[in-house]
């Protein structure tokens, strides 16, 4: 049987090369809608991408872009050398793929007809759709083949001091943080920093993190053997009360966006922090893991630019705000531990690659990233927006919104009477993917009312809007 | 005054399609010997590439990469927008730049000065010459390119699944390493694969290192707090009676070549090795850093596949035998070790960029890899045959070569009376940089003769010939 083609003609997207929407987007944007009101078929072929750029007088770039997008979003599938077609769609209701069903495709075929059009609420997933993909190719490319031998070898211990330098400019313009860029030392992941970060520290001092937390972060604390306290967590951070009443001296603080609950350190507290950090001559790490996208109130200026003796290490990552897979965190260091550093840790060989430490520098120094991020917050504005509407337009009381200024996720308190696994799972059964704030806990009691933590970065505004709907079903509210 | 521009008649290589030889090999062979034999006058500016890619009816692409061989060796230079100049070089001994003057081109003036025409003896160096960089360059797009939005993001905590399949095929066919993907993880270099194995095998056991041995090793396991026994080593590597002496039950050893002494381990001792652990049921952490490197007898199979308890934990990298810049190392585990590593430290993120390793997946599959490791073993077998015949023809009785059968180093016990500083500080006068081995010891002591690494991977062989003459009349041995 032959394959139908879709014919040229009914590929007539209308392409205006002055708008500021990007060709290939309008391209996309005019595919995806065919496929949606099914004027294209499924399991049709799309046109080559020769074909189609000759027949719109564009360029095959364009197009090959087009298609990846539609690709990556589960609207077609690549048959290699034999081209790309229309997926194929079960369920009127479920018109995607996340990427998460993509990595899944591997494994078994059950476990795969289960996972395919779940929505998946989780807080790690970033939106990929608008990652600058070309521009980020481009640059890639650039680095690859730029006259600089450097990509070869393995460079400096901190990290290549041009890259260092456009960060320094990034945190002191955005985030109020001062510091040089022989300040900065960058790593593969927020993880490795910090096991560093105990190697640097190290044992004499005594930890806090706060309680609920990331778990991450508690996991290497505890790996790296160190004594380490749970203190609480109030409407306004960590509890300044019960870290006096520690004998604690280094704290482990999310002030921009706390992880789990999300509310944002007022200056009081942060200044009450910096306080008590002077008294026992310690140590605030300040995770400023997702500061970049913040939707209400003016943004707070890290705990780092109000610090004058030098006792705060500020770290960040690429890995929300860009994309995880270059794996690029930072640390921001206080003199006296740089020093420490220099003397002890420079052993300690980089663990991030050449390439995408010359790529993202290019990225950065030519204002791709404030563009990106400037983008990425009017996109997870909306998505938050709707993500709270949804919630207030469709369910009861029994729920309360947690931590809705910033970052990527909310928390949802659910006082139906149903636990935190039986939330879990009947969610599941409906094949929307809801997450445990119980991890989070040093200890967990079961007699609380449970948070159920709703990430929304990842999905769309359509399946934000029908995940909520079918979790209202899944729950009774 | 305008530059002079290298007439285009005077740029008329003899290239010879048929050869094996490739094009850009033999355009810059042919510029290289015109700079050297100054046909080719410093200064003068090299023709366009697309002007000389017309004129000689190659492509662009091939004059890049001659280029850009050109500039890593230090022949040429690039300035931005005006094109490649030839270099003035001031000393006539001295016709070559390393990668570390290169790197150290941003510092200071007087110090940029001092390095610029030394020859580095570095063990840490390989030869980036060889590096196919127009395949890698080109895998790099294909992966870049690929309709796989997988590259976006995170992925798997032990590494992308088809390249865990080509690590473990080659580890098989080229080491006798007996595993199955599940049992690989991947990360961005030997240091943190050791900080995650500290984590997993824990501190219950006792650990053994080499005396000497390799210090970076020695440094993760001292910071992560473990209970460190060295150990001496003999002419077949580490002593077992020492070793059933300590309390250790986990042992780190480099069987292959001894870091530093490059002894191989034989099978005798490799027996008694692997019987003491199965006796102490603890570990052997096998690092097999460049046994992809042999000039002398078989090659002797891992320990690994020696091991039919399942003792052996092995780590190799690519940093030796491809490239340091892409941060890749893995660790094979046992079974039991695996399922471990499954319950506790799959909350660690992968550190490895997912762009390299898809790259790296391609390279390995499409037989790149293979091909890539038997050039680099004649290349360095050359070298390595240079190194010892240069010692034999310039240096007296006074010296003694240690560890001559494999890897990219040996050692140089030096028995003119001077101390190993003395040593260091006379070839540093006359621009050699030389390393001591008395780092690699738990406790050094000065009494014994003085041993000198002397790595010669990234050096060309005319560098080590002079190194060693060189070096010859500052110990006047």
């Amino acid at each position: 049987m032959l394959t139908e083609v879709i014919k040229m003609l009914e590929l007539m997207p209308i392409l205006d090369n002055t708008k500021n929407t990007p060709l290939y987007v309008q391209l996309y944007e005019y595919i995806k809608q065919g496929i949606q009101n099914e004027t294209i078929k499924p399991g049709m072929k799309l046109p080559s991408k020769r074909k189609l750029a000759n027949h719109l007088g564009i360029s095959q770039n364009t197009i090959q872009t087009a298609y990846e997008q539609l690709c990556a979003e589960g609207y077609t599938e690549s048959n290699p050398r034999k081209g790309i077609f229309v997926i194929n769609m079960e369920e009127d209701l479920f018109h995607f793929s996340t990427i998460e069903t993509k990595l899944n495709k591997d494994k078994d075929k059950d476990k795969k007809k289960e996972l395919e059009y779940i929505i998946d609420f989780n807080s790690g997933k970033i939106d990929l759709d608008y990652f600058p993909y070309s521009t980020w190719r481009k640059l890639t490319t650039q680095s690859l083949f730029s006259e600089n031998s450097n990509l070869l070898s393995l460079g400096e211990p901190q990290g290549e001091k041009h890259l260092l330098e456009e960060i320094s400019k990034y945190l002191f313009e955005s985030r109020g943080v001062h510091c040089s860029a022989d300040q900065i030392v960058i790593g593969a992941g927020t993880q490795f920093l910090l096991i560093l970060l105990c190697m640097l520290i190290g044992k004499d001092y005594r930890y806090a993190i706060e309680n609920p937390g990331f778990h991450r972060a508690r996991n290497v604390f505890k790996d790296q053997g160190m004594d380490i306290q749970p203190i609480s967590v109030d409407k306004d951070g960590i509890c300044i009360e019960e870290l006096k009443k520690s004998s604690a001296n280094v704290v482990y603080v999310t002030p921009s966006h706390q992880f789990p609950y999300g509310m944002v350190m007022p200056i009081s507290r942060r200044m009450d922090l910096l306080k008590w950090c002077t008294e026992r001559d310690g140590f605030i790490i300040e995770d400023d893991y997702d500061s970049e996208f913040r939707y209400k109130g003016k943004p707070i200026p890290s705990l780092q630019g109000l610090d004058i003796i030098g006792n705060v290490i500020y770290m960040g990552t690429f890995s929300k705000s860009l994309i995880p897979s270059i794996r690029i965190s930072y640390l921001v260091l206080p003199l006296t531990l740089m020093k420490k550093y220099k003397e002890h840790l420079k052993v300690y060989k980089q663990t991030v690659s050449q390439l995408h430490q010359d790529t993202l520098y290019r990225f950065m120094n030519e204002g791709h990233w404030s563009r990106h991020l400037n983008k990425m917050r009017t996109v997870y504005r909306k998505k938050h927006k709707t993500l709270l509407s949804s919630i207030n337009k469709y369910m009861d009381e029994n729920v309360e919104i947690i931590g809705d200024n910033s970052g990527l996720h909310i928390l949802l308190k659910v006082k139906n009477g149903m636990s935190e696994k039986d939330l879990i799972t009947a969610a599941l059964k409906m094949k929307v993917k809801v997450y445990p704030t119980s991890i989070y806990y040093d200890k967990y009691e079961n007699n609380r009312f449970p948070c159920i933590m709703l990430g929304f970065g990842g999905l769309t505004e359509i399946q934000i809007e029908e995940g909520i709907k079918i979790l209202k079903n899944a729950w009774s509210i």
